[in-house]
């Protein structure tokens, strides 16, 4: 039998393979170790793009009579910044105060090793599952994400695999373990708008067509009014300008051309086309409206480029995982945690094409942060959690 | 007797003479061996300033008895920009069409050429003028002008000199020789407005206080309302945004801040002084009142660095330069002038804080484009309307 059934044994030997974005950094050769003596056929696909860095990935596939479970997460990390500022070496997994010091601590190494020693566990307590459980994990969620979770669905799928029900470890919770099980995302959006003026000399504006006078008018039309207030399940959706530039080094001379980029965060008001109507509606209406006095254009001349994939709004609604996990914790920690489609996007965003899908992991605090860490206590919850989660899953899909 | 009296000749020499800011280029010294002759001592004073390169200049001074007029220019020119692209070398002063080829043709190597031809027949005419003429030629005035002009009329002040009227010889015609003699310049103020948001993802906007939706408001505060709507002797004051910029690479993060530069042309309305308060007060009062939704800052955090320093506005009413200008040009060409004072700033700033100053050369269409030329025609008229002016503005003075 293996020593897995400690999640703080598990998270030191991954940490300590320095898996930044893109190097598999031995996090994925470690993690194989764990999960063959369970009983898992590992494959280690590796995608390739042109222009991006070949990636490891894995898939870990633990078969059995009944339904299907993924648990999906990431081995890379991403860099750890200011080595010097760390209070123990970023790779050391070195213990101080009751907590594990290390890059990936508890994004996401943590939620892995939590979910390794929880399956150990209940093989070591009960046998074999009521189902199949496979852990989905790559080694580009914090890089580019080309060559990551996209291409390892699809090429699972391909190769015949579905499943009933998955669940993420990234760090869920914003203060205390068990707060927040993540049950949907808001979509995201992004594009880029070029206003294209005429260059001249700051002394002869009438010759030249400010292109910055042209951005403001748009940018305006991009921040009023607001899209939503929110709704029933979701924040409000919400536009950030995110960049704005003319790269002009000379005062005195007019410049020809100035670019804003925007990203939408969007609740379930919106589908990703019914929101890019809407933008494309209100930069119309505003360029033929100049708000301010300009040279001798009549209309404002832009283009506008939608960037990268727009990522779609979802909502899991499905009691048995939902319910399931959400009472889990409770089991645990004597807390119901909050359902919540707050923050960013994750690989969930992915994974909803193919089963329901909910997101529950360690505390977030730490992560991308000098000194990330977690509690070895939150470790020893965690593990508890999935282990809870695990049993009444199967045994729900059994009744 | 020397030969300079051919405003073509004296030209075709001066450019031959690469003389790319801030490079000498042989243009100053074929410039002393062409007034020694005349009856000039000419000096070259080299002025220099930690963080610029050095740069060399020229006073020339004939005195005479009675007042004093200068002349006022440059012999530095911008850059060839693509050569390949130019019919005739851009040195080579090669002569097709009726035309002068050369950089430097009409900015403002001419103009020198035209003047020079002036006295060199004025003195062959009639012998010594009714007063002392002197040429104050820097070799910064396409640069950083900072070892040029203002530093020579200081050193020129300092050894005693004081002048009774300047010409500025710059392409003062837009399309016509004798079109338009320049009696006044608007000031101009640059200045750079950086707003301090505060950095955070995109997906948690309450976090984070974006300075992008700063930046805006305060833009909007300078553009609108318009400053005014131009004075009896000037055109409107007009402030445009040259350059905003943030720089932020990654769509999913709001920036920690954003800078935005601006140069304002003001007429008589307003000192720089007015300008700028007015400027601060637009800012102040825009900051507290937040136009778009934000983050958690109430007010917006913004600073304002002044640019280089200001240029003032002048208008010059002195009528024994302005009348005996516009006459020469009626006397030679038939047409008055316009007397104007719209366009860009000019050294006349400077000279003004010494004497009156007005400005008349070329014709400007071609300056610094590919292909700078000048019709040999307008070189002959221009000498004719320099000579003229010299005799009646001497005469004038003694009256």
């Amino acid at each position: 039998m293996s020593s897995t059934t400690d999640p703080a044994a598990n998270l030191a030997t991954l940490i300590r393979c320095p898996s930044v974005t893109p190097n598999e950094g031995g996090a994925l050769a470690a993690l194989e170790t764990m999960l063959e003596p369970l009983g898992f056929s590992v494959e280690r696909p590796v995608f390739a793009e042109d222009g991006t860095p070949d990636i490891e990935n894995l898939y870990a596939r633990r078969s059995g009579n009944g339904p299907h479970l993924l648990f999906a997460g990431h081995t890379d990390v991403v860099p750890v910044g200011d080595e010097s500022a760390w209070s123990h070496p970023p790779f050391s997994a070195d213990i101080a105060g009751g907590e594990m010091f290390g890059r990936g601590a508890v994004d996401m190494k943590g939620g892995i090793a939590c979910f390794v020693a929880a399956l150990a566990r209940y093989i070591a307590e009960k046998g074999d599952p009521e189902g199949s459980v496979s852990l989905l994990i790559t080694g580009d969620e914090e890089g580019a994400a080309i060559n990551g979770t996209v291409k390892l669905l699809e090429w699972a799928a391909a190769c015949g695999e579905q499943w009933d029900a998955a669940i993420v470890g990234e760090p869920t919770n914003p203060d205390r373990l068990g707060d927040m099980v993540k049950i949907g995302r808001r979509g995201s959006l992004s594009g880029a708008i070029t206003v294209h003026g005429r260059q001249g000399h700051v002394a002869y504006p009438h010759l030249a067509d400010n292109p910055v006078r042209g951005l403001l008018t748009l940018a305006d039309a991009l921040l009023n009014p607001i899209f939503d207030e929110g709704s029933a399940d979701f924040q409000p959706t919400n536009l950030e300008i995110t960049s704005f530039d003319v790269g002009n080094p000379a005062s005195n001379v007019i410049p020809a051309k100035a670019t804003a980029v925007f990203n939408i965060r969007f609740n379930d008001n919106w589908s990703a086309e019914t929101l890019q109507a809407e933008i494309h509606n209100r930069l119309d209406t505003a360029s033929g409206r100049r708000k301010y006095r300009t040279g001798r254009k009549e209309r404002i001349d832009y283009d506008l480029v939608w960037r990268d994939r727009p990522s779609h709004v979802f909502l899991t609604r499905d009691a048995a995982l939902v319910d399931t996990l959400g009472a889990s914790v409770k089991a645990v920690i004597g807390r119901e945690p909050a359902l919540s489609t707050s923050g960013g996007t994750s690989d969930a965003r992915f994974i909803k094409d193919y089963c329901p899908v909910v997101e529950f992991g360690l505390v977030g605090k730490t992560m991308h942060m000098v000194d990330e860490r977690v509690a070895l206590a939150d470790l020893e919850t965690l593990t508890q959690i999935y282990l809870r989660f695990i049993g009444d899953w199967f045994a729900k899909g059994r009744n």
